[in-house]
């Protein structure tokens, strides 16, 4: 797909882009405000963060609807990696902050130049929704001060924690029922909400669109609540406070190189994170709409936007799944969409700062939870569990790594398990002793099937390509059936399902055969599927094995019946 | 096999075993003081280490014939791990290398016991060669100082290297002639030494020991050379010095916390690599013996025996190639052979040490560098070029970052690649579009065979399982070949060639099936393996494509040529 999609614009198209636009940057009003709060940002900076980099993606980027801007696990990486190095809020928190939504949008932009988006393949989805899901627990740990009307702040995770707990008695509660009221409201709204509505006659569209508006509902009701009531200066209701209007400052501090160092892994991960979960959301949309992703291409539009937020909110941005999903609902054909969601919310700081000062914060923090709860996807998990243990491990490993470890560290044993899993299924792969179905030219394993077989001749199956981590297995397989044979004298390893044999592979083969000749048993290997042979004939384990390979079990079968004893 | 080889000690194997035994004493015996000088320790904990950690890995140990010791990579890992810790030859370096071999040696064992065997599968050939080959580099360098008479200690190897190259011309020239002279006749004897020998009439078997013979030869010449002209206080050649007669004393000097814990990492490294390359030789050598080797068995006899070097030498130990093949080549038949060679050794420590004294060191110096030009594995580089380019990077890297990052961060690097180049693999499957071959019930390749095609129905065989790691080239690939149909209708995946299916796989792939059907394209799924059917069964991608599983490609080719349009 070319990215010049103004060029061949669809013609009608306009009106549905522009309605998709206004909506798009209502709905995503109040996560914006929410995600720069998550992110230990001033709540301008979500503001900012939906105008130039928002219109820097829809110019660039690959996808015909994803939406960038400010996201919950971008927000929370964000609080996440800062906050050990900085006070949020504090000035030298926001140049980080900016800081590091310039360094990985650098890294994504160069991941995306050097075409290494493949190495969004390293973390099987698994393990990322365990990644997600940790991440989301963090959400949940970090928003507990705002429910609960607590100003406490502490270095990690687990200090939070402890902290809320030891001041829990001290809870506004003023605060609890606002927060609990907000997130009860979401919660039923999401699950209900649509099927309420539709029963109620309304049409899929605009069911859909008004369940999407409570949350900026509730913020206008609980604001109007706090503004007639003085809930904040009378009961100590926390709110956005001053939110600073008119244009975004381009600008960004010069950073001190003792500052570029410390943001080198974390950019890296944050940069890995997000081309991981754009690649994969981009390519999801794309299949739905018959396009094909350029996955690199979408990496360098991902990475600019970042730069470009840099320097114009200093908050690192992604391409959010609730975003993309409101702009698919709310009938966007094009990038465009984007564009007048830009221009909109370009309107909203001009005119209408003044407005948030009064906004509750325990009904961001209700915004924020419901979203990260929307995150945790036990039935992932549960899936996982009933396919594959090994896929379950690596989930509920990555989440608990998120949450003990830290996010770096999480992702890192994330990368693990998803590798681990993989070299774990391919070490035990399926060997099967094989005879002859009588009558036939059919080769089936002896257990399952009444075969005939040959004496001293062993006919084994290896249904896994054969690299180094499944040697000893095979190894210690075909020992154990040479030893269970009286008078062994041929083994033939048949390879149909070997789709490939590394270097270490073809080497310990070539041991086998040699070191099976010295105690008088000859070593064959049948139905080599081409590309193994073409790599294998440049190897002296074929010089040796040459003459022992046959075409098919079925040859090989009666070569051996036919040899002289 | 039973450990317990003395209750069924063979008959006649006596006799073999005690000239086995003291032929072994003799020969290791300069490697013994040599590696020991490679680890920065004095020469008699290379005696010391080759007694009791011998004695105990013979009883408890699990191979027949495999010898422990000190070796040559077990030696420059110590030095390579402890010399940014601690002066070589320093007490607290001594104590910091008994910590060493404690720590490495429980958690050699603990490895065994807890069955992790299987983790040294995480390591290819190749990498296992490029760690070995960048080891023996490390090792040319550390001996550059005593082949040159010079003496100077940097704290790592590129320092080292520019050191010497500076004091190059302060060279001790009779060291440069007696250490150049001293590899000239060894690599002269391992190039020509049998077969010479062989053409003078000798048999195979006194060839090949009396070629094993020239390193103690060259010893015993060269110190009678420095006794005779004084060498050592007249030119300033370097000698071993005065060696501590006597019974090793039984002490280890209790650790501080400190110290335990600035040695965890290091110990891990030295147990991971100490247990690959035991289970490799140890698998090798009882493949050629008809003997299974216990995996598990056999790490808790390297632990044991490196626990009791703690105590009695301070040295890490591991099992040597060439102290093995010195122990096959002598005629060895059980465990005795060890035990017999450690009772020499303790007669040579009680009478002997004092003839030591006088050995030169640019001639122990010669002795290690023919031994580390012997582990650079130019060929396994060679080979895997020519095989396949992954494995090569693989080698290369693992060798330059052993240079470049050190022994730690190097066998981390080669971990990574092993696994990244099993990733690779597996990320780019061979995907072929089929047909039928007119009037048979084969499928081939459509750009290789004259096969019969369906209109709008594509045939897609995927050669490889399906993982997280290769969906991204498995959904681009069918979306390019759905776009050349003109009207695309049913895809059919013939899965013949996959022997597994992830969850990440199994999700895609019904994700596939409802994207394609939004398109009017049906998902159908043919020759699904018995074990991949049995898992997909309880996933909901079942329930969807269901009907659409067909016995053979064979079938699905009837159903859908009768399909009414």
């Amino acid at each position: 797909m070319s990215p010049r999609w103004w060029r061949a614009y669809p013609q009608g198209a306009l009106g549905a882009d522009v309605l998709a636009g206004i909506v798009l940057a209502v709905l995503v009003l109040p996560q914006s405000l929410a995600y720069a709060m998550l992110a230990g940002l001033p709540p301008q900076a979500g503001l900012y963060a939906s105008i130039l980099p928002v219109i820097a993606y829809s110019i660039v980027g690959s996808s015909m609807t994803q939406a960038v801007g400010p996201v919950a696990i971008t927000a929370i990486m964000t609080y996440a990696l800062l906050s050990p190095l900085a006070v949020p809020l504090s000035p030298h928190y926001l140049a980080l902050s900016a800081l590091l939504a310039l360094m990985s949008g650098f890294a994504v932009m160069a991941m995306g130049a050097l075409r290494l988006g493949f190495l969004s393949n390293l973390l099987s989805r698994p393990v990322v929704s365990g990644f997600i899901s940790g991440s989301a627990l963090l959400i949940l740990v970090s928003q507990l001060r705002l429910l609960l009307g607590l100003d406490v702040h502490a270095a990690n995770t687990w200090e939070q924690l402890l902290l809320v707990y030891r001041l829990l008695p001290h809870a506004n509660s003023y605060a609890v029922l606002m927060g609990a009221g907000g997130i009860v409201v979401l919660m039923a709204s999401r699950v209900w909400g649509v099927g309420l509505l539709a029963a109620w006659g309304a049409t899929q569209f605009f069911a859909d669109l008004i369940s999407r508006l409570v949350p900026l509902l509730l913020v206008v009701c609980s604001t109007l609540l706090v503004v007639v009531l003085d809930l904040d200066l009378h009961q100590g209701i926390a709110t956005v406070g001053s939110v600073e209007g008119g244009l975004p400052e381009l600008a960004l501090r010069v950073p001190e190189w003792s500052e570029f160092r410390l943001l080198v892994v974390p950019a890296l991960v944050m940069a890995f994170v997000g081309t991981v979960q754009n690649i994969t959301m981009a390519q999801a949309l794309a299949m739905k709409r018959r396009e094909r992703v350029a996955a690199n291409h979408e990496l360098i539009g991902l990475g600019l936007s970042n730069v470009v937020s840099a320097f114009s909110a200093g908050m690192p941005v992604g391409g959010g799944l609730s975003r993309s999903a409101v702009n698919v609902a709310s009938g966007a054909r094009t990038p465009l969409a984007g564009i007048v969601s830009a221009l909109c919310m370009l309107g909203l700081v001009l005119i209408g700062t003044s407005w948030f000062a009064r906004v509750p914060l325990p009904i961001l923090a209700a915004c924020i939870v419901v979203a990260a709860i929307g995150m945790i996807d036990i039935g992932e998990f549960r899936r996982a569990w009933s396919y594959d243990r090994a896929d379950a491990i690596a989930f509920a490993g990555t989440a608990l790594g998120v949450l003990a470890l830290g996010l770096q560290l999480g992702i890192a044993l994330g990368v693990g398990l998803s590798l681990a899993t993989l070299l774990y299924r391919a070490s035990a792969p399926h060997i099967a002793v094989v005879g002859r179905i009588v009558g036939t030219e059919h080769f089936r394993n002896v257990d399952r099937h009444g075969v005939e077989t040959l004496p001293g001749v062993l006919f084994l199956r290896i249904d896994e390509s054969i690299f180094f981590g499944n040697l000893q297995a095979i190894e210690s397989r075909l020992m154990a059936e040479i030893a269970k044979l009286a008078d062994p004298l041929d083994v033939v390893l048949i390879l149909s399902a070997v789709n490939r044999i590394d270097l270490t592979g073809v080497e310990a083969l070539g041991e086998m055969h040699q070191n099976l000749r010295e105690r008088g048993i000859e070593l064959h290997l049948a139905e080599v599927k081409g590309p193994v042979q073409d790599r294998m004939q440049r190897t002296s384990l074929w010089a040796n094995v040459g003459c022992n390979v046959h075409l098919s079990a079925q040859v090989a079968f009666e070569v051996l019946q036919n040899k002289p004893a």
